[in-house]
């Protein structure tokens, strides 16, 4: 049976997958889904994610879809391997937040910052240079709050690295290619944050698979 | 101390937050926040909430903001009273993927849907039919997938009412005052769904504190 990943490198919810993965030192098999053949709209694939997106997960029977359920479903289910990514007690509450600040705050900006800045230029559309500044401009105001956290909490949950933290690489390791990169590097504990969430050693192994890709 | 609910009813969010209250049966405190004065960009309120928006919650010494983390805090701590809204096995991880599907999939276009059809009249602002018709069209994809999943489920996370469909019944009820009530009603299994959960007494006590604001 194992563990299988549908996905592929290319698509930062695989990443986020990727890299939950990696701090477990789980044994998992990539199973590359052909996006330009349009694999994911049809079956197979629908019976793993109704909704036609990667990535979908196996382990065994369970089934499951959706990059951050999927995360917290390794955390749970393997919880003795690798990197402790569940906490108790009072983190258990910071930890809870700062993954819906992920959620709610910081990804949506980051998302259309991805979408103009990378994704559009590899499908060959016009930047919209509106919603680029429209969303720097939100990004700035989100990382405000996320210096402010960062210069009292070495982590967004608290002081380790949890999946507050893991569920933002795929978004700092794409837009630090970009032309956004400085509202990171102004910031010194948001720059700090992600030089040492960028050089863990489970998320340097998701690059390389990135790299191979 | 006691817990303070830090919002105001026309805030979905904070209707979210009330509807778990009201499953676990909590005494708490609605404190009003004045955002025609901008009361939740300024202190003390942004000690409560960095990003300056409602809700926020205080339990004692825990202090929690978004919604979706402050309905899983209090599911969680206070797991024997009231509605169980924590599951065991199986169900928690279908409870969790379909919670990311109400954040990332229904969520998105039903608030959309909100801004246009119901806050801009508020605001006197003109809708935008576009993006109406635009957010309609992909409502009613993700409303295909929740008909299927509740042909076979009697909810989104199993056999019992859970926090993946509750984060729904702010927008459930608000968008079955608008034109797009029929998205709803044409699917079965959707409508008997939108019926059985907008009928709960906890949530009716919730549309009652709406109705005197």
């Amino acid at each position: 049976m194992g563990i299988k990943i549908h996905g592929i490198p290319h698509s930062g919810a695989t990443l986020r997958v990727l890299a939950a993965a990696e701090e477990k030192e789980l044994d998992f098999e990539l199973v590359p889904v052909d996006l330009k053949s349009g694999a994911h709209k049809q079956q197979p694939f629908l019976s793993l994610n109704p909704f036609g997106q990667i990535p979908a997960f196996e382990d065994g029977d369970n089934k499951l879809f959706e990059s951050r359920a999927i995360t917290q479903y390794i955390a749970h289910t393997y919880e003795s391997k690798g990197t402790s990514l569940i906490h108790k007690g009072k983190q258990i509450i910071d930890v809870g937040i700062w993954m819906e600040v992920e959620a709610h705050q910081f990804d949506p900006a980051a998302s259309k910052l991805l979408w103009e800045l990378i994704y559009k230029s590899f499908f060959g559309i016009e930047i919209d240079n509106a919603v680029v500044e429209e969303n720097e401009t939100k990004l700035a105001k989100v990382l405000d709050v996320y210096e402010a956290r960062l210069a009292t909490s070495k982590y967004l949950g608290g002081d380790s690295f949890t999946l507050a933290d893991l569920h933002h690489l795929p978004a700092l390791h794409n837009l630090s290619g970009t032309k956004v990169k400085h509202l990171f590097d102004e910031r010194p504990h948001v720059s700090a944050w992600c030089k040492d969430i960028l050089a863990r050693p489970a998320w340097e192994k998701v690059v390389a698979l990135l790299k191979q890709a």
